[in-house]
């Protein structure tokens, strides 16, 4: 298979651990007879400061030019506690998001058998956990209207949903479950919110067309709680924007560290692959970021093409690195390896 | 001291939970010569089914009229997965809150020595965890205004905070944090939310005027991770409505269960106490919702009126129920003890 893929390696630790994906990706091209031809832009706060704008134009135009992205990481301290900056890196993935439609992210959150230990939760809760997250990323209180009045002491956000954002993940999740055990959970908070009983009304009415497939509908709080007393309940979760930027991110905790945890944005046409764990800008530059949440999602993108056997390899390699111990200092405080050993010990197991 | 207590104990086993406050607060009353008045009224579901509202004017009337709350559950299941019933049990929760202007809801996290184990976290973990979420009350989304159109394809919900919103609750978290281990941490989504950065900007004002307390900002999908990971970090959490309904149902899990969790919701002139767990419908009538929440909450009523010594003594007889295991099946599965019973022995215990 021929593809394009453009690297937006972005802030922090993002080129860093977005190298070892690359190194991963190549290793899987030359094993199973594939070009990859990887492109590289700018995004985020390094964007804003070689071109004042967090997504350039050329930027994008790579982006919808390429069959998919492989994103690092943005944000950076200078902008985070600096409310009143009107640039933002953050911004620059929001509009990617939005101009990609990318509107469903997901996250898969299964803990390594090697691995259970590094969780704080205790094994017996985490064992067997596996699901996945669906979240809408396109929507929301991220895109809707906000205002901040002259004077600086009052304002606002619209969280806004159409039937058309809502129906279109909420086939993705049901299908993914199809696949699985068969079991959707919305999670909303119904009983306030009126996008919630939207969201409620809609995805009850979908799943009528999916009778295979179970659906429970939770409230985010108790949910909140859930992911951590009672994750095997869990198959896909179903959610808006934001409860799904927090739930995913909480669901790290079964997971044992940040930096295992890859992620799909994907939509009608394009597709972009990350790991979740942020621009880490404490680790930039010291080769101790873990490069195997940047390596899943290079997993991520093969699955997503259909390339289910390589995706698969990937997996193993990451699997073996962890059983070896090839692992980066959040998972063995005693570790040697920095982050380019994990990834060349994974692209020579491939 | 005398004091007239409103006791609105709702659905579900709102009723039984309360009673058993209500015997402590009488054991107390006895023991150092109190005198507390205690006045019944309808709420929620059952004010829905006996006048058609889920605040009747006489509830409300009796709540302005007296020194206190002692609130039990609202919720039933018959309206919870009917987003098109117009009339809702939470309703008259949030009227409550609004009429009352209780814009402070405290909630404590800190776990019982004899209950480590509880947790489906590690002992290591949560043991000397002891933080106090401040989540603003009356504001943010829940209050804003809702819209759905008529063809049923678009919903949109308002998050809207004021300066005197933030404000004022921002002064009673950092009075608070004087008294305890000096450290605010502030959540909000401040990269994406005009309102989290409204949040930011005054929080940041309003701290330079307690020098002796550190001020920390962070993002609620990284906190939502960090209270399972890192929980013995925080001190005072500080946040709008809906982050904190999220993060102090999420921080329940380090607890052991929800059933031991108390809160007290304050403003300028009014105050109401309430266990966090919700109207349970499944155990209604059983005997066998645990009590202590509702206990913890009457224990947090006496400490808002200046009745240290008092709070201090259900709060130990608390201990000492755990201790000798006289507890609800929630914490003991081949428990003996109802809700009855150890209502019974705290109360002995006094
Ligand atoms: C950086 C931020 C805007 C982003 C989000 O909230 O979507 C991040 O937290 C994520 O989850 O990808
Ligand atoms: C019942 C519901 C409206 C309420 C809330 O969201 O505030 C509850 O979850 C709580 O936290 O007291």
């Amino acid at each position: 298979m021929n593809l394009k893929i453009a690297v937006l390696s972005g802030d922090g630790v993002g080129p860093e651990v977005i190298l070892q994906a690359k190194k991963a990706l190549y290793a899987i091209s030359v094993a199973y007879d594939h070009e990859f031809i990887f492109e590289d832009a700018l995004i985020g706060a390094v964007a804003i400061e070689k071109t004042r704008n967090p997504l350039p134009e050329q930027t994008l135009n790579l982006c919808l030019n390429t069959d998919a992205v492989l994103f690092g990481a943005i944000g950076n301290p200078k902008f985070d506690n600096n409310p009143e900056s009107k640039v933002r890196p953050e911004q620059g993935l929001l509009k990617l998001r939005k101009e990609l439609g990318l509107y469903a992210n997901i996250r898969p959150i299964k803990p390594f058998k090697n691995l259970l230990d590094a969780s704080p939760i205790k094994k017996e809760v985490i064992e067997n956990v596996d699901f996945v997250v669906f979240r809408e990323l396109t929507g929301g209180s991220y895109y809707g209207e906000k205002v901040l009045n002259e004077e600086g002491t009052f304002a606002s956000d619209i969280c806004e949903y159409s039937e058309n954002e809502i129906t279109r993940i909420t086939h993705l999740a049901f299908k993914e479950a199809q696949k699985r055990r068969k079991k959707v959970t919305l999670v909303d908070k119904a009983n306030v919110l009126e996008t919630s009983r939207l969201w409620r009304k809609l995805v009850k009415k979908i799943a009528l067309q999916y009778p295979d497939v179970k659906l429970e509908c939770q409230y985010i709080d108790n949910v909140a709680m859930q992911i951590i007393t009672d994750p095997k309940q869990y198959d896909v979760i179903l959610t808006e924007n934001l409860f799904g930027d927090i739930l995913s991110d909480e669901a790290c905790a079964i997971m044992g560290s940040i930096g295992l945890l890859p992620s799909a944005s994907v939509g009608d046409t394009k597709a972009l692959f990350e790991p979740i764990h942020g621009s880490y800008p404490q680790a930039k530059g010291k080769n101790i970021a873990n490069p195997i949440a940047s390596i899943l999602s290079a997993a991520m993108l093969l699955q997503h093409f259909g390339l289910e056997k390589e995706a698969r390899k990937v997996y193993e390699a990451v699997e073996k690195a962890i059983e070896y111990k090839v692992v980066t200092l959040d998972l063995n405080p005693d570790s040697r390896f920095g982050t380019n050993d994990v990834g060349d010990f994974i692209s020579n197991v491939i």
